[in-house]
């Protein structure tokens, strides 16, 4: 941590600062004085160390963090990276993983035809969404919850692939681990909602966990340090926290209305680089339309990414999803091409492990 | 509701667009058949229908909303301002309120020091937040919830004003409002967990619901159709909801570094003239830094919002709030000139209430 | 193009666009009078009509746009891939083409070396930058025009690629066209100045045009309509027009500060199907990090581009450029994968000619 | 300037960094070897060093700036607002000054109508926009250069206002000038075009100068610096700059649409902070609807603004102008509160001149 020091700062003001520090945090302080201000560099983790109080002080200027604050997702603080075992699935590393299966339950006959579909196209994860997390009270928000439990299990059972389902009301978790559920995701409304994530933290079922549609990455980090830090609210760690997180990007608002969300492909390899944790990617939510979801999945997955997961309908005799009848046909295709290029590509250019140090040295000049 | 076909959807999939309308939702269409393409304009109410539903259908190309989906919190749907009255403050319409206090109680004497502070500027309600949301676990998240609801209501028995505190857990609501919490507040963090929203759509306590860094208005106000409209997971309109909610502007996220937030005073009357609720701003959390407090709250008085909720700290000996005095100075200052300025303006060019169609009568040219 | 008028608009105040409508611009309308508004449908090509004008007219509450207004790049208006030749490069359509070489021309050593390096990785065009456009005067913008521009055409004889060249100034352009510049480069901070860019309308040279980086897609094949419609000041059509244009995207501005720009992938797919012009990708001003450039590229050419351009440096004994060693290893074996990429992947899951209709028949659910 | 060092880099590699910026810059360094990397302090003024050269250099993970590039416009070279005078008017420091008129003229009746309400009105400048800037070469972009230069004299004539005009082609600066334009104003689109800036550096005229829409401060600032510093493409102080710069904000691109930029009312007290140039706003443009521009004025002024630019429309018999009627009505009493409104408030809380230290000490906690 860097405290740079107002102009007018006064040697009182600097000698306040490094006595607060040591203080408060037992950390030690050096100062480099320059032309027309103050610079104090503090020695040691100051990830602890909470910016907001340093910037109140009297002379201080600007607080600017060395040591990420999110330590347990960042690769700083563990170099491998972390592989997450799930019912045969392994994630994260050196291997692709892809997720499949409808966006919401509606009822049997169509949530068990869309899991073949996902089966027979080859994903490693089923996708079983029982809640759904909808912008207005107006929408669709998913059977009755025990109804789409039940359901889920029956997709479970028949495909026997692991199962993942996003959780919303965390007072909903022991449902969904007695209904055998898998992987637990969080979606982007819910992504910095705390409660919720310190419910995963006393679990030991992998959690996928988006990001919010205003969030950079140092919020969605921060938000796996909630699963996985296992710190309470009085600041004490607690003897649990769940490291099995897998982060999955999804884009973020920007003002272009062509696309959903802006998907900064290089969010993936930059990710990489800065947490160990297994990174996917979602083409159907973040680009929002199915003419562009294809070649999407293929971009995510030659960026970097660990995998990703997608939206798989089915459509029976039914008008209503007619439209959606080419992503069947699609499916086996985008995950079969996928994996090709998984293949093809291999680890070249990816900065992971112990990789990390070497990849980092220098930038593109501007 | 407007559903532009592409522009070689077939005159079947027209047919097929406008049956499927009739049958799910009971309203009727007409079309305007162009040079190039088709045009159906859904006739009545068509807040209802789930767009996502229709652009799915084969030969859609897009669908285009007239009629807001958040219709609880439009003018479209109730021309006058909401007037919310509690504990003697009367919120909205041509009352400005200033909502004052700390950030976050950290122990009796701050938290009490800080109120009266409060009390003596001039404040209408009283800020006493206990739970603290953070973007980090390892942030200061405040006193246990017992302790700090009951320096709450120490806070509001000293100073007899009305007091508002910010709901993080949901499961905390019944003690806080058995604390006597008049004003529940909902954070960015949570602005659209909807569980949560669910909760206060069951009270009769007035909310204050900000919205998240990455959320539009059609999100904002679909979140406050959570809190007002009673409807319930199965669609089913359960014989309760909120009506009284406060909306609470504090600036998204942008790529400019100098300011915390973007705080996009046009805002101000644009949402007065999409919604008949109180709208407040937020000086402090939206600025992120002292110096710029004080002329952002004259902004947002001049712009037309209802009032705002700052900032107030005291601070005694301890070094730590040294840098924060000159906003108990300020206080006073700033609420005695922000109810000048109010006072100076009135109502002069707020579209609001019955004056709407005609404020909206024509855009300024780009 | 539809107008929505406002619930209070009178039908004289409808029955007025309608007049004006067809005054001004000889197109005819259609209405649909529903619940509590009434929608315009302007029949024909309404690419020319002034939404500004219109939305300025008592009574109306919107303008939306059907057709879009940049009707040059539109694939509405032309189906099939645009392909530009260029001294034995093709561009566009099914090829992929990669151009490299030195972000500035800094002298002739470096210059040529980096061409050497370009060359023999396997480039299609040699970027050869003599105007450096930069943020802040103090910035280094490059060597003396007479200077850079023999060095690049030292560079084009030497490598015999053909050379593209940013053009900054628009008083240089005949200096660029004599030194035997094959494609001029728009770049960002001059991609909406329009004086520039009619200058390009009257050149038989391509032009490679960025987009700003606060630019959408529209403002960006707006500005493309400047080069290729020839549509004077006075709006008459002076005989001209240049329609060799190339897009390249390059990212926009975002709150994310991880990486430099947030490179919207899905863009990639999106802008192919709403234009018939080429369109490349930019991984290092996009990513702005050695570290990510190799796999943001991979990507690109997933995602469907037509190419990308990025920057190869040349690095003598001189410490400075000891940092960018690993792209000359790198840009050999970068431009092989993005070759055996694009092969292995060839047209799947693009939307592009004739199969946009197809392509775009239905969304992904959100 | 900051340079931290990447965990692994080397002792000499820190040397390296050192000896670069001494023997480049003829700076001095001082190190503080901390508990996982190094950090670097620059001493002296940092603003020449090029942080793009230094982050390339091996071993470096990131730089990072102190002092403003920027310095022309920036506080920290001058404390006292620069205040300019010009036919009259006197813009900045505890001025207010406004600037109305028609955003293009149409032809003499509309222009000189025009110009009559805007000075009864009781403007302080006026605005005669002769070249009309537009995102598409289909909209109007204004009458012949001669034509539209010859109303504007008659404009300025009539109402002895010092008269301000949008200057889009930098080869039409002459005949601005001999026309008698008192203010060129630079619009976003050719914000950062640096041939127009520089040619503006060469005269003696005040520039008003708006930003991108997609610049931050520091773009913003640096294009000042384009016009201020006088610093030709070789970095030679070739003996002129115009140091007579207006910087007016109009919003930036955001996510949200209901208001055509995000208007951040908090970057005008922050651009006081940090520069000592005028300060004036731009509620027409920003809101992009004359129903929020009133108050949006107020705002500004409220905010600390030394004034604002806003169009003022005349409407004759023709229908085409009835809409915006009320302007015409509006504009006097816009004006004049806004007056009232800045009369009131005075300086209070706004930080500039010798108060910035001051105001600077602290800032509010997140």
């Amino acid at each position: 941590m860097i405290i740079h020091m107002t102009e007018g700062a006064t040697p009182d003001q600097t000698e306040r600062v490094i006595e607060r520090i040591q203080a408060d945090y037992g950390l030690l302080c050096e100062t480099i004085v320059g032309y027309d201000s103050t610079v104090i560099g503090v020695k040691g983790i100051a990830g602890i160390v909470d910016e907001g109080r340093i910037s109140e002080l009297p002379g201080v200027h600007r607080v600017i963090r060395i040591t990420e604050k999110y330590k347990d997702a960042s690769r700083n603080f563990q170099k491998e990276d972390t592989i997450i075992e799930v019912g045969g699935a392994s994630i994260g590393g050196r291997n692709l993983t892809i997720l499949g299966g409808p966006c919401a339950i509606e009822n049997e006959a169509q949530a068990l035809a869309s899991a073949r579909i996902a089966k027979d196209a080859g994903v490693d994860v089923l996708r079983a969404f029982v809640d759904k997390s909808r912008t207005s009270p107006y929408d669709y928000r998913g059977l009755p919850l025990e109804a789409g439990l039940e359901i889920a299990a029956q997709m479970k059972a028949e495909t026997g692939l692991p199962t993942a389902s996003e959780l919303i009301d965390l007072r909903h978790l022991d449902a969904f681990l007695k209904c055998g559920i898998d992987i637990i995701q969080v979606g982007a409304r819910s992504a910095q909602y705390s409660p919720l994530l310190e419910e995963l933290s006393r679990i030991d079922v992998p959690v996928v966990l988006k990001h919010g549609l205003g969030n950079d990455l140092n919020e969605w980090l921060s938000a796996a340090a909630f699963i996985m830090s296992g710190v309470d609210r009085e600041g004490r760690n607690v003897g649990h926290g769940n490291r099995k997180v897998i982060l999955c990007y999804r884009g973020i608002k920007s003002f272009e209305v062509e696309t959903r969300f802006a998907n900064d492909i290089a969010m993936i390899p930059r990710v990489r680089l800065k947490s160990h944790l297994p990174l996917i990617g979602d083409p159907s939510h973040s680009s929002g339309d199915k003419s562009l979801v294809e070649r999407v999945a293929y971009a995510l997955v030659a960026a970097g990414a660990n995998g990703y997961e997608f939206d798989i309908h089915s459509n029976p005799a039914e008008a209503r999803v007619d439209g959606a009848q080419a992503v069947n046909v699609e499916a086996a295709r985008i995950v079969e091409n996928s994996r090709r290029l998984h293949a093809m590509l291999g680890d070249v250019g990816i900065a992971s492990g112990t990789s990390v140090a070497a990849a980092a040295l220098g930038a593109v000049g501007s």
